[in-house]
């Protein structure tokens, strides 16, 4: 990359919006998006939130927000209606193409999707737009970046070394492009029998603490692995709001109290 | 794509190589290494084979045998070695290169990466060539269709709707390379707690049954989920290493015997 480009011109920040969130994991089947929707889900009890869904590749936030085939609109001024469920302002490229149809864009036309969902929906006032990023280290990625100054990212991951090879991956990149580590959330950490009340780890426990401790990340979420947080994404119920007392409920509660303390409003 | 240009036109047998099994997934962390691990293991136990991770972009199968930093050699032949862990033999770009360093490979670079894979490793006789493949419908699958015969594909899914979707991708991306399928395994289908006995549903059963019956795609496989199977793939020795006799590994031991059947030597 030669000294005369910036690969952040064309970084703009979103009228109204007052702080962007990234969420993003290193590898699929961590829990990513269901995460995602549920912090953001437990930020709009207090706040303006909006969820932007871009992981164009498998976009699940349509279903986990139990908002499958809704008909997007156009206002006057015409700016993209975000879909509303629970209070939180949802847009996905789920809502614009049929949910099995594989979405291949590069370049210059992920460019300008991503721009699209960024600029010409019509988000308002928000405190917090999260963003949930397909896994990986891709172009998606490196394109939000270039496009809106980000607030801060959340990783998330599974207790195992197999997930820590490629959580690192992804703490490493937002470092590269000098974006704040808000933390790292550790999904499915542990389980606990919903009739035994047996304790069981389901994924062994790696060196991800201590991974997190020399880098100096916190560790801003310990989320146990219940049935009915799984069957509350696919039922498009999260958890947060179907059963806002559990454990589970009140970890993404706890996470959302660290980031309005760490991103205030 | 033109008629003049056929896509298949570099594809060339392995000599000695009688049957490549491609095993592949439409999202990540359903466990698809492990179960390739596990399945060519129990091939292994019968027949001689190999094991291919061909996961450029997240290559595990070097931890999940115990076969972290090996040295590869190259005999007098040019031809690099295989690993040999458990009678099996192993290439993986994980004994290429450090394991947190990320590999992008596109186009020719990929073709010529994999084609060394298939050309360039003294692979012997074997009966089955298991191939694992990245997570989704990308590249690297294409790239293995076109440079060799694949005998049967096999996908990797976990029960719930927000995984069918992904899966379905798959496999309409091996109908239309005109491989067969040798059927779908469902990891994690389900789980008995290891002290209390107690059955849960990790993930809600969805569709995938109905799915799979629609499209005569026979279910070769039904794996619970039990903590020793993914401390297995941590610790380097594969459950149908370790716990021969277990629920899960005998499931393993049952679909390389319809692999057999349906792939005969």
């Amino acid at each position: 990359m030669s000294h005369s480009h910036n690969p952040f011109e064309k970084q703009a920040p979103i009228p109204n919006v007052k702080h962007i969130i990234a969420v993003s994991s290193g590898k699929g089947g961590v829990g990513k998006s269901t995460v995602a929707t549920n912090i953001t889900l437990a930020l709009s009890k207090k706040n303006k939130v909006g969820l932007l869904d871009a992981d164009i590749y498998g976009p699940s936030i349509p279903r986990m927000m139990g908002a499958l085939n809704q008909q997007l609109s156009v206002n006057q001024d015409k700016k993209i209606e975000p879909i509303v469920r629970y209070g939180m302002k949802l847009m996905s490229i789920g809502f614009m193409v049929a949910e099995n149809a594989a979405v291949v864009w590069r370049g210059p036309m992920l460019f300008k999707a991503i721009d699209q969902f960024l600029r010409d929906v019509h988000w308002g006032e928000l405190d917090y737009l999260v963003v949930d990023l397909p896994p990986g280290t891709g172009d998606v990625q490196l394109t939000l970046a270039q496009s809106v100054p980000i607030s801060g990212a959340i990783t998330v991951t599974t207790p195992q070394n197999i997930a820590l090879i490629d959580v690192k991956k992804a703490i490493d990149m937002w470092e590269r492009m000098n974006i704040p580590l808000l933390g790292t959330v550790e999904n499915m950490a542990y389980m606990i029998a919903p009739q035994s009340g047996e304790r069981i780890q389901l994924f062994p426990k790696g060196e991800l603490d201590a991974y997190l401790d020399s880098k100096k990340i916190s560790k801003i979420g310990e989320i146990p692995f219940h049935p009915h947080v799984s069957l509350g994404s696919e039922a498009g119920i999260p958890i947060v709001e179907s059963h806002a007392s559990s454990t589970e409920a009140q970890e993404f509660f706890k996470i959302a109290e660290k980031i309005r303390e760490k991103l205030p409003v």
